[in-house]
């Protein structure tokens, strides 16, 4: 069954309105979702670590070209310390550069609220044209200088479902996430972050990389939405594009990715590795976690890519 | 007084040796003295944070060219969003592209071992050779992919000396960090990921930017290289080079750099923005925090841009 | 004397439309006074080769910061063919990257129409707006793809002035450009290609780096301006920015380079190498020669760097 | 049939030896065959224009990634123009900013010298150690920054035969270039840089992108050496990469690249767009032309982009 049947394009457009929060926090507020995360949530987060184990949820760099890598990042060498090199100071070290787009469908990256557009608006208002080809006034990585602390939350689906993946173009629906949740014995609540897995690395290993918008790309369904908002999420993760692909809405391609940044203000963290964490989680019946997301301070960007960190 | 004319140079030469961690974790040992991190040590640290407050350490990246900043990062739009630009899918968003050489004064970075060689090795012993043109098979920044946390302590040396910032060229000793431990009533120990402030930026930001490879910077005097080695540091940070500029010695330009990095196996984290963090510290009369650092999986890499948190 | 005294800003202002060649290729046109250049004048120009000699006035890819050059080419090395290192082809071989920004006053270049705009258009009356994100609609580079091939002719003003450089600031008139012609025994005629020598690289050569924007720099006086659209030169280059800097002018700080290129259509070649093109020609009394320029195909792109080459 | 059946590896490896031209023009040369280009064999083909026509054989700069483009130019905006943006000089003026590697399939590039090695070592018996991350002690491509001025040949192997394009895998002989030469009434000569078509282009557009390192490509196969040897060939190109490919060789995958490169110095010039050449060519039934290479000065560089021009 295609994805998103059970919503038209006409529902997920009210969206925008329905779920909006516009002016939430206030007419300049730069953070969006962020906002629900208290300093009080902040420390109960970090009261979860007891075992001291940390554990990455970033892909590496992806430096190889491929279906799902149009510009593969460049990692190159300014010196390797070989005698004989120019450099800065004349002792012997090795230095290096790379270069970096980090949306797409390869890095692990934390969109900016800058990222996505509606009608020629983004989060809160701001025009699209604050975005001009020397960054963005509004909505900038840089506003999440302080990094994100918070509780995270895996949700596990395929695991849930007994399944090594999910397939491509299958949506998760609201009832996965609960279904997870009662599987787990935990509650997504106000300002968790929210990781949810859909095993699609684990299926590149087993059938090889893959073009994921021409293929298809398992995720969330629209139908999620709500429940996001319901569940005041601070910002959401996954190992995909936390959408489903495709949408099956003619204009609306990428609906999680649209109503999440530019009405509800959530950060959305595309690409993490997510199969160690679901292994570990498995191993402790424990879903949840301190996590920490430590975006580059780029000025004006629209993203950042990201090493999330979990830790037990 | 020059700095480091407490120690010849042939002494400091010797720290080499006597101050080496070779083997001690093993003869494949990636991480030096980040094994002095235990999860007992990262449990510990993450039950210092009471109060859900997290604090940047990362300057802005350096975008524009200056003094200290020679390969500025070049940061890039791939498209704004505006009507009829190309894009992978056909959605009003944003994206962008940075390059960057993560070394030198300029941006808040964390060194690899593979970073610094002596005498055509680097730490544990691996040859220099490692490094190509390709990266380094050994001493790579993506072994650090479960990230940096511990312990992070502030040595605020300015503060204590009821100064804005330290001079040019004036070297940090033993005594400094022993009489800031005593003002703030802490103790370095095994696995802190120490920050020592100079006041770096606060001069700057007075005085205007700076080459400090020629006109100094202050910094670490070679005499603190044991007193590092007898505590344990598992990471060092600064927000300068750590080193003192110039460090007076005729080969040894950089004597922090050389013997932290290949003998002792310690990470370095340079520019680290640390004048917030100290005005946090001091308003709480707490030098210790939840440190967390989330390097970039940039396979092979020898450094990452970083953004250090603190959390309180 | 400062620059420009002989004209007041308005009386430059007034260029934009005395000196226009708006609409006189046709409405679609996308080579200005390249149009200049018919098959029988380049056949005219490749006729005075006799002797097979080609020089270059391309600088050398500025790979080294500096006061005139603060995005420095980044040239770096994908693989150099050592034993080990990953390849397209398991074949021993070299093969590098380099990343350049082509304006600026350090590197050999050619500005495309669409790189100045005067009250939000470019040449012919295209909307400034036709430059994006991801380039120019009209009045790109790629327009050149099949080069310049015409008559080049060099007037070597300090030479003619029996001096090693013109000072910074210094402004070529109308009558030093005559004078040139008077003493070398030639004319700059209709579909030239006028390269002017300041001797900026001697004096650099004697004094060191500047910073010419802040500096000054030798350069073409306003005045020269109708004296240009006389004499119909087809493209107009120097070892400089053309523009004497500074041009005294509150607003048009760059007067060559705006009418020229915005109202005349004369595309611009910067920083060109000239001194052994000088000797050559002051050796041979010939200031006449072969000039072939291939700017690379940059679809949309604002500029080439280029190695303009002078056959005798 | 296979590529290359008609001579074995071992013969092939014994062109490095018959076919050398090490020694030939001094032990510190860096031009190789391109010495063969006399300044009368300039002038000769300067007087070859006749008509004032010039055609590029350039491709446009491949920004688009494909299966022969693994790492595309990143081409992108520094400025727009727009108001507001940040800018050297406060005037509205546009600019950009690419970043090319240009090896591989998909741009039309100069090799230089230092590009590929045999045993160690590169033409003119330079060691390829001369080759490190900062570049190309030896065989760089600036020591051709006075270009190459020669006279082209096309030599259009498909046209001759009455095809649209050769197959891929289908070796070029000998006798193929002398039917052409034959066809065409011309004779390669000593100093000529030779361009063979084969189709490529013409391929891709009907039947679509291809990965020619996997699929194969059309191109000469070993046996022209002994050929272009004898006639003493400055420098030589192709749509493809003149070698074919596969070349049906275990360890010597590309006889061409591997034997006019490392012993004879031919320098080669890839993935040039002689399409349109061709029918230039056939219309005038003339193959002969001026033929001007103006490679950008990239100080210690493997190759350049270029816009290979012919003049009529």
């Amino acid at each position: 069954m295609p994805a998103n049947t059970d919503l038209t394009e006409a529902q997920v457009k009210e969206f925008f309105t329905t779920l909006s929060n516009w002016g939430k926090w206030g007419p300049n507020d730069q953070l969006g979702a962020l906002n629900y995360i208290t300093p009080e949530k902040r420390a109960r987060a970090a009261a979860l670590v007891r075992e001291g184990r940390a554990i990455s949820m970033s892909m590496p760099l992806a430096t190889q070209p491929g279906l799902d890598n149009p510009t593969p990042v460049m990692h190159l060498m300014m010196q390797t310390g070989a005698p004989g090199e120019a450099s800065m100071v004349p002792v012997p070290y090795s230095a290096d550069y790379f270069a970096i787009a980090p949306h797409g469908l390869a890095n692990t990256h934390l969109d900016a609220l800058c990222h996505v557009f509606n009608q020629g608006k983004m989060y809160n208002g701001y025009p699209s044209s604050d975005v001009t080809a020397q960054g963005a006034r509004n909505g900038a990585i840089d506003a999440l200088k302080d990094g994100i602390v918070s509780r995270g939350v895996l949700i596990d689906v395929p695991r849930v479902k007994g399944r090594a993946w999910l397939e491509p173009g299958e949506a998760i629906s609201p009832a996965d996430l609960e279904a997870a949740e009662k599987a787990g014995g935990f509650q997504v609540e106000e300002g968790d972050v929210l990781f949810v897995r859909t095993g699609r690395h684990a299926l590149e290993k087993a059938k090889g990389p893959r073009n994921s918008f021409q293929e298809g790309m398992a995720g969330l369904g629209a139908a999620c939405l709500p429940w996001l908002h319901a569940r005041k999420v601070a910002a959401l993760g996954s190992d995909g594009a936390s959408d489903v692909l495709p949408s099956g809405y003619e204009k609306i391609m990428l609906p999680i990715h649209a109503v999440t940044i530019v009405a509800m203000g959530i950060h959305l963290l595309d690409n993490c590795a997510l199969d160690t964490l679901g292994e570990a989680c498995a191993a402790r019946s424990r879903w949840t976690f301190l996590l920490v997301v430590a975006p580059l301070v780029l000025v004006k960007g629209t993203a950042s890519p990201v090493n999330p960190l979990a830790v037990f």
